[in-house]
């Protein structure tokens, strides 16, 4: 054996083999594995000339490393998770660092952590944002476990993650304890689904309403990424939607591709979450529930030959002032996405004691991450300005978007509702905007059902207490 | 000892109290057991002339029991029934039925119903829907469990339940296996929710935005509950309305109520079950956000004070065109509701292979429980015309509804939100209706973002198969 590597990367699919060779771009040696060996030699084959060293037994690979060892797992999360875990952890000594790297569910990352904490082995479980490309050139990463593992990598995290436009920082930084990382992650990416709905659904308005082509809408969204839409998200919808059928039609390519979402899970388990720790995020639920409807093909096409449409025809405003308001609308309701997330992970973080720093979440994810955008600056500068900002909403440069822009997405859900064009990622907007604003709610109405039909009590207004009204004779 | 009785209620709180009572009434002899012996002295103080017979000990409550042994259940959901199960089991025999009648979660039920089933003992999961009243005079049952161990039961259930005014049925039925039972009382829990907000909205736009006084809401519901939306809800809710404050005030009570809602967790069950089995259920869902929002009080008085109201003023309309609008959208919302929460209870027939009868199912919440309402004839007799049905919007009687009262709802909904009112109850009905009905949504913009960043694939309009585009230079 020569020189021993520096870290080690398990699962030579392509988020591994990327992740491995952007260690090594940064000038350290990588040990590589794959439970089939042939993905090995084919990264081998193809990069003969880079330092990576390749094991072909678990053994062989842990025996490879410097101590304290430091491996990144990319593989399959759950059962492949817990069974790399088995194969590498009779050759492991106390003190090394395991990191999961993939899409791993939160509470799975909480059990290894602990379970591993007793035999001595760090556990880091990190959410990787930024697809392959990120992967391979700077992703933005969100490692969760122990601290001081965590200082053993981070030198390593540092150089590969991507750089922020803004200061050039690393778009890495230490989450939280046991399942932190992997939360955090879960959370940007059910902020993913709702950024991808809001554009659906302006996409889906300029056409239908607006009768827009494809091309015209690819060119708003080029304009509107030069402003402070700037986003990823909305530069590759711009770009997809310039591309042709590459099944040799003159149509767009999104012409062709069927209208039916699939989903990985991340966006099903923060609503879960949410739902389960009492906090509203309406805005990724409906995302959720938006792909999971677009699934029904068939019913809705049945559907769509009975159920009626409405009456309301085209509309009257001029095409640009249209365009403008559901600009507005759709960078409104963004902003209720991201706070309703942010709210989430400040209730997770006082219920599973993490003490997150959402200002180095909202800086993490100014690059490399899916949900990279301009827009992630002023949040970053909001939680400058107050680390315990209790609802984005309330920061002044929100709370100034929302006055000037409340009128468009209220024009706007009107237009759309009254012309049968679906938007429940706008409508939950709104109506979570509205609820937030209200100082009262109807929920009195409901409390008194449920004193009436449950005897469940209710507190008032006036005095302490909890108090049952005689709403009929019980005897 | 003398008789043995016919059957036995453990939990002598008041919902298992009235139960034992109800039971009694028909005729039978009923053994009641409580772990703390005050309760059940106390039950037998207040009711020395009924054929109760008391027991101070799991082993003297079984032994009073004539065989196969029948118990009902009604103790705190959780681990008390688990506890309560312990403490019976060692005087069980083979063939004895215990019937879980609590607010148990559907799969506590399926592993609780399959532990006991390996020692020979039938374990029932029963919905008990109706509150207090219902529990003593005729509650709906939704019991599953094995199917011979209803049999022994039916006679009995049959007896207790509330009848339909329609045909006198009685408000219970065989529902399926295992969790079937409250699975479906579940489902019927958030519905219940989505029932509550949306009348709350309504309640809500007719003080909010026409201005109108609580007595003259309460008119209104009062008036409503003559016509197709009679229900126990609406008749509740336009009573509670007249009701003053029993602290002093002349003011309504409802104006005396903290507007922050509670839960029992059964709407948010709901709301997880549907995100796990891909259901697009938002109604229910936003109805729980909604009751999560409105406990944020404090949050939203201080926020109140700084977010931005709308510019937009009074309705200029008029407002009995208002208050009729504002009718057909809540029916029309109803309607919506319910057909996801049917289609829930579809997709989890299938995946928890329950073999469930809609149209039963229907039929046994027209009377006693707490979403009794005319509606669940409509429910029932399209059932009946179809026991296939795909979705409740596809029945002629719902689709007609739909075609007449749509544009009420999206008039609605457009001034509301422009008013500033939330309504995302109401918002949610319309969104899926748009959605359903849509033989095209902009899911394939979605697709080819997931392709374009993750290389998920899509499928295309054109041909079978599965597609990647090559956005970029992959090399």
């Amino acid at each position: 054996m020569t020189e021993l590597a520096n870290i080690g990367v398990v699962g030579m699919a392509v988020m591994g083999k990327n992740l491995a060779l952007n260690i090594e771009s940064r000038g350290y040696t990588v040990a590589i594995f794959n439970r089939s060996a042939s993905k090995v030699e084919q990264v081998m084959k193809d990069h003969a000339e880079k330092k990576l060293v390749p094991s072909y037994s678990p053994e062989e690979f842990v025996n490879s490393l410097e101590k304290p060892r430091r491996i990144i797992m990319m593989v399959k999360a759950g059962a492949g998770t817990d069974e790399t875990i088995q194969t590498l952890l009779p050759f492991l000594d106390k003190g090394d660092v395991l990191i999961d790297g993939g899409n791993t569910f939160f509470e799975d990352t909480m059990r290894r952590n602990a379970e591993l904490d007793n035999s001595g082995i760090n556990f880091i479980g990190m959410g990787v944002s930024g697809g392959e490309l990120g992967a391979l050139h700077g992703p933005s990463m969100m490692p969760g476990g122990q601290k001081e593992a965590y200082d053993l990598v981070a030198p390593i995290l540092d150089q590969i993650s991507a750089k922020a436009d803004e200061d050039g920082e690393p778009c890495v930084t230490y989450i939280g304890p046991n399942g932190a990382g992997h939360y955090v992650k879960m959370v940007h990416n059910g902020i993913e689904y709702g950024d991808m709905q809001l554009i659906a659904e302006s996409y889906d308005v300029m056409r239908e309403m607006l009768g827009m082509s494809v091309e015209e809408i690819a060119a708003v969204f080029a304009e509107w990424s030069k402003g402070e839409l700037k986003s990823y998200l909305i530069d590759i919808t711009a770009e997809i939607l310039t591309r042709k059928d590459d099944e040799g039609s003159d149509d767009p390519i999104v012409d062709k591709i069927l209208d039916a979402a699939g989903n990985k899970g991340t966006g099903k388990w923060s609503s879960q979450n949410a739902l389960e720790l009492g906090v509203p995020q309406s805005l990724i639920t409906e995302s959720v529930y938006a792909r999971y409807i677009s699934a029904l093909k068939d019913e809705r096409v049945a559907a769509s030959k009975v159920l009626p449409k409405p009456a309301g025809g085209k509309v009257e405003l001029d095409k640009e002032v249209v365009i403008e308001m559901i600009r507005k609308a759709l960078y409104f309701s963004k902003i209720m996405s991201y706070a309703q997330g942010f709210e989430q992970m400040r209730v997770a973080s006082e219920h599973y004691d993490w003490d997150l720093n959402f200002g180095d979440l909202a800086k993490i994810w100014r690059n490399g991450c899916i949900i990279r955008a301009t827009f992630l600056q002023n949040i970053t500068e909001a939680y400058n300005k107050d680390a315990k900002l209790q609802n984005l909403l309330l920061d002044d440069y929100f709370l100034n978007i929302t006055k000037e822009y409340q009128e468009s997405v209220r024009d706007l859900v009107g237009l759309a509702v009254k012309a049968g064009v679906p938007v429940p990622g706008l409508s939950a907007a709104i109506a979570y905007f509205d609820s937030y604003r209200s100082a009262v709610l109807p929920a009195n109405l409901i409390q008194a059902q449920r004193d009436y039909f449950g005897a469940h009590t209710y507190k008032r207004v006036d005095k302490e207490g909890t108090f049952h009204y005689t709403w009929y004779d019980e005897a």
